[in-house]
């Protein structure tokens, strides 16, 4: 998918955010834009505002939330890589492997500070609501790397916490400030962009944990196999735990135990995923929920930016990075 | 001070905030209530209650905010702690000494993300505002450990944003949710109990340096001279620096830079400090804050709110813990 189309609205976004990160001491702000200056789709304030036109709305009435929701988003990724000890991120070193833990912390309270100050006044609850979750999901995540049997479901449930929601309140407070037809309406403009949302995001992280294990290191922007190393129970290592049985199993599961994985463990566990299903299985699921966040929109008016939501619906499982 | 009076008003605070404070997964919920459970003062509420009460509303308008701002302010002391290695706090071990740094991040992100979700939105960009000088002034703070001149304007800069903002917020907040006369105006009741409540904080923190310095462990909470140790700069060490010479300067200075410092070593520098007049000089510092505050409630009608207002003043700077 070609993003340059979105050029204009990626540079109202990228203006808005070293706007809203203007201050000192400079090295607290410095910390805080080191991932923003290092790239990234910023497919979340895109959704927010392709959201708001898709009912009618203008871009204006909706940009300073979604620029508040990359800064929410931004502040995960940094509080992140200090938990799960990450020191590579979108191809540079983390925040906290430039400046320090001390200051990589603060400028994650930092930006989601700013989020908050920025926001429009009718969308604050809704990322207040997704921040939390956002919280629960990643104690959830971490708390599966030590748990050895982890369901399906509980899986689904921290992903949406961890991802889906943030990408859920993108296109739902677009939608409200677009002035989309009344929340409380199960049919809703709002209640549709919502569902569209919450399902890219579901197939957003499952696709994510299929790339860890296949992608490109130069593309992915940090080493593949590094759920293996850390013990991440993804859809991928759940599904292919159910199938495999006896030696190959017990292999896997005593490579996701360690922690200093060889490559060629990492390559041997990679291709026993393969050959059990599991990373089939993976990308069905991830079609799953593409296919039910598209239909969310079947009934929204013709436009150019409901076109754009279907393509970007695509590229979630199409993506190599 | 007797804060048994307020024993009302500190239940509905304590039983909002566990009310707020209920969820799972059940380990990122009792690492966030941690601190809560160990007590504290529950100032910045009370200050938020009272003077809602002091321009003429009821504790029901401004209860939400008054928690939001406790739920902030219990966030900043979790990221604090593991930012200054802080292993003590209210006599019980820190979050992330029980919890582990991880869970202790998120802890504090919980928190943070539960005070917008419950703040009343008349308040929320003051409180986002207010987060965001915190977190300026801790990294100010810890930037003020490597620097060797740091002077008093710049320190005093450092305690508004690091502590006197939320104090204010908090006043501020409860004053506006209060119905108090109109924001914009300089005589109106909102800028005087924001003044107030800037004022008081500056003291609160002042106090607090010289408390490090000469408080009964126990009652503290914490080690004391625990600041002397991190080479922290207060205003007592840059009084002192200032007013010292020769071998006894060379002395302190030694002292603070090193880390593994003997009770000897910290005994020697406190003593060094009240010989320098330092300590005095806080003194005095701090009571001329709480004299701005008290005159900054002049003009507000009597009421027994006010007058409690006046007491807690008081309070700020006899108090030993």
């Amino acid at each position: 998918m070609d993003f340059d189309k979105f050029e204009d609205k990626l540079q109202l976004v990228r203006r808005s955010i070293k706007e809203a990160l203007d201050g000192s001491p400079e090295r607290l702000y410095d910390a805080s834009l080191h991932l923003t200056s290092a790239g990234g789709k910023r497919i979340r304030p895109l959704l927010c505002l392709l959201s708001c036109e898709a009912v009618g709305g203008s871009i204006d009435d909706a940009l300073k939330t979604a620029v508040a929701i990359e800064l929410i988003h931004t502040f995960t990724l940094i509080h992140d890589d200090i938990m799960d000890k990450d020191e590579l991120r979108r191809n540079v070193p983390s925040v906290h492997v430039v400046y320090g833990e001390p200051t990589a912390i603060l400028a994650g309270d930092l930006l989601f500070s700013k989020a908050f100050e920025i926001s429009r006044k009718e969308t604050i609850k809704i990322l207040a609501k997704a921040a939390a979750e956002i919280c629960e999901g990643q104690e959830m995540d971490m708390s599966f790397e030590e748990a050895g049997d982890v369901t399906e479901k509980e899986y689904l449930e921290m992903i949406r916490k961890k991802t889906a929601v943030l990408l859920q309140a993108a296109t739902e407070s677009g939608a409200i400030l677009g002035g989309g037809s009344d929340q409380s309406d199960h049919s809703s403009q709002v209640k549709k962009l919502s569902d569209y949302g919450l399902n890219i995001g579901m197939a957003f992280q499952i696709h994510d944990d299929v790339l860890d294990l296949l992608a490109d290191e130069k593309k992915l922007g940090k080493p593949v196999g590094s759920d293996i190393v850390e013990g991440k129970r993804s859809l991928v290592v759940i599904n292919a735990l159910e199938n495999l049985v006896g030696a190959e199993k017990e292999k896997v599961q005593r490579i996701l135990c360690k922690e200093d994985n060889s490559p060629e463990e990492i390559a041997l566990v990679v291709r026993l995923f393969e050959e059990s299903g599991a990373i089939t299985y993976c990308r069905d699921k991830a079609e799953h929920f593409i296919n039910l966040a598209k239909s969310a929109l079947d009934d929204l008016e013709e436009s150019e930016a409901k076109n754009d939501l279907m393509d970007i619906a695509e590229y979630i499982i199409d993506r190599k990075e």
